[in-house]
């Protein structure tokens, strides 16, 4: 099944306790295709850069499968550039430079051959690009997923509640969900945000794992205990990019199928932050997912 | 199976942001005997009050099959007192008053019908109190339970390390298990402290869930979604209760078996949370909590 996805694609200065990365490859869109990848290979990715991008970043990406008919490169300009620091605990971090540069006026123009993907995958981005891309699509895809973060919540939220109106699921974190229902209560808060349009509601919870809501079904997926967490960047957008990516493979969008979706994009995020940035997102392999996944299925395991 | 359990039995007054309850009866080894009573009927309280306590709440007890042969009620004297206020998040509270009053000079004595009790439950106290319980055993209980918290990490800490070195599990909350061990990774955390001396460890995360860490195997409880949470307060000497009392019930000491423990505790911790102080914990029954061990299962049931 075919996959599109929008997002960043750019590079990040990470600082953590363990280290200090230097203008590595970051982006929403480069997590999710990655992570994505390891479940399908027609994987098609709107985005826009500068011509300071490595070449062989983007041969990479395309040797997986994605796409790149719809990455704009800016000549003469620069990629979207972010730095950040975390703090000791991992859980809150610093921003310390955003240049927007080639994003600033990204307009996203969807080649006739991603019209008509059946799975969308909006990363985190301002909510009009979201929107215009699925104003473009030539049918209603089968499943349109969200991602965003609290930043648009506080400075576009008419346009971010009038694209959340069209999709299908939403991932967001606690606090986003809090912000963005008015209500602290969890159940409460899927419950508003439901009625906002999306059937599906994944809230994130980093270490604490996720929920997924639906109807008045939950869904409680842990999260696994690591030995160091070492760079949490890019955790959500690959948890975005295994969850769409198994139900793209699977084809199945019952709530005991979008289960395991979030189990495995539960797994890959795993795996993201035990290295720097997308290291360790693109040296998997499948028996290390599938030994990973009977970890996190041990995890949870009672006869109860 | 005889279940022998130390404690608070207190007053407290306590402010949540739904209400204030002035003087309602409390104290972990309350929440812990009624928790434990819907599993075993040999329960042997030890703990300390004045005569300033209701008649009623202790005959209650009785009914549930609770011996108060080892409280001891001192004349003229006040029961300990606690006031607290919760913050809007249920998250953190501020004490507002504690009045030690008879537990300021508390010296544990056991009756000899207590000595021999298979499982003992010895619930947040100074670490003296707890150890002074153990010494007074006239064989070795087949499960030491204790839990405890990060006051007694401030000021007794050498003492918490005695008492902790002969027990077998160990229930402290996720920034607990940091300050003790003194590492971040609750994986490294729970190695160090289990070093200490208790085979098992049990980290309660609150709404997130808790952590049951034995040897290299980790289990991942979850905590039910709840519309809201009324009142915290007793919530971990709940669950101490709920586990301890399914463990001398079914008398398994199994890694399986303690992660239905772990189950127990957390199903009727949420049930605790519903109500203000003991009410919700002495009005249940056996249908409901089969109701509510049902929607902890498919909070987590996935086929993966």
């Amino acid at each position: 099944m075919s996959l599109l996805t929008v997002g960043t694609v750019a590079f990040d200065s990470i600082e953590t306790p363990y280290g200090k990365a230097d203008r590595i490859v970051g982006g929403a869109a480069t997590y999710i295709s990655w992570a994505a990848s390891y479940f399908v290979n027609d994987i098609k990715l709107c985005s826009v850069i500068g011509d300071d991008f490595p070449e062989a970043e983007l041969n990479a990406l395309r040797e997986r499968g994605v796409s790149l008919d719809g990455l704009q490169v800016k000549a003469g300009e620069k990629s979207f550039f972010w730095s950040g620091r975390y703090h000791s605990n991992m859980n809150s971090r610093d921003t310390l430079v955003t240049d927007l540069n080639v994003l600033a006026d990204f307009d996203p123009v969807l080649p006739e051959s991603y019209k008509d993907a059946e799975y969308v995958m909006l990363g985190n981005l301002t909510p009009e690009v979201q929107m215009k891309v699925i104003q473009q699509m030539t049918k209603r895809p089968k499943l349109i997923v969200l991602d965003t973060m609290n930043f648009w919540m506080d400075v576009a939220l008419d346009s971010l509640k009038a694209v959340i109106k069209e999709i299908d699921v939403l991932t967001i974190n606690d606090e986003e969900a809090r912000q963005l229902s008015g209500e602290y209560s969890l159940v409460k808060a899927a419950r508003v945000i439901r009625a906002m349009g999306p059937k599906y509601l994944v809230i994130k919870k980093g270490e604490h794992g996720a929920l997924l809501f639906h109807g008045e079904n939950v869904f409680f997926a842990p999260a696994l205990p690591l030995e160091e967490v070492f760079d949490p960047t890019g955790a959500g957008d690959t948890f975005a990019g295994g969850f769409i990516g198994y139900l793209a493979k699977s084809g199945d969008l019952s709530f005991e199928n979008m289960k395991r979706a979030v189990m495995y994009g539960s797994v890959l995020a795993s795996c993201t932050v035990e290295k720097f940035g997308i290291e360790k997102i693109k040296e998997l392999d499948q028996a290390e997912i599938t030994a990973r996944a009977k970890r996190f299925s041990e995890l949870i395991r009672v006869d109860f």
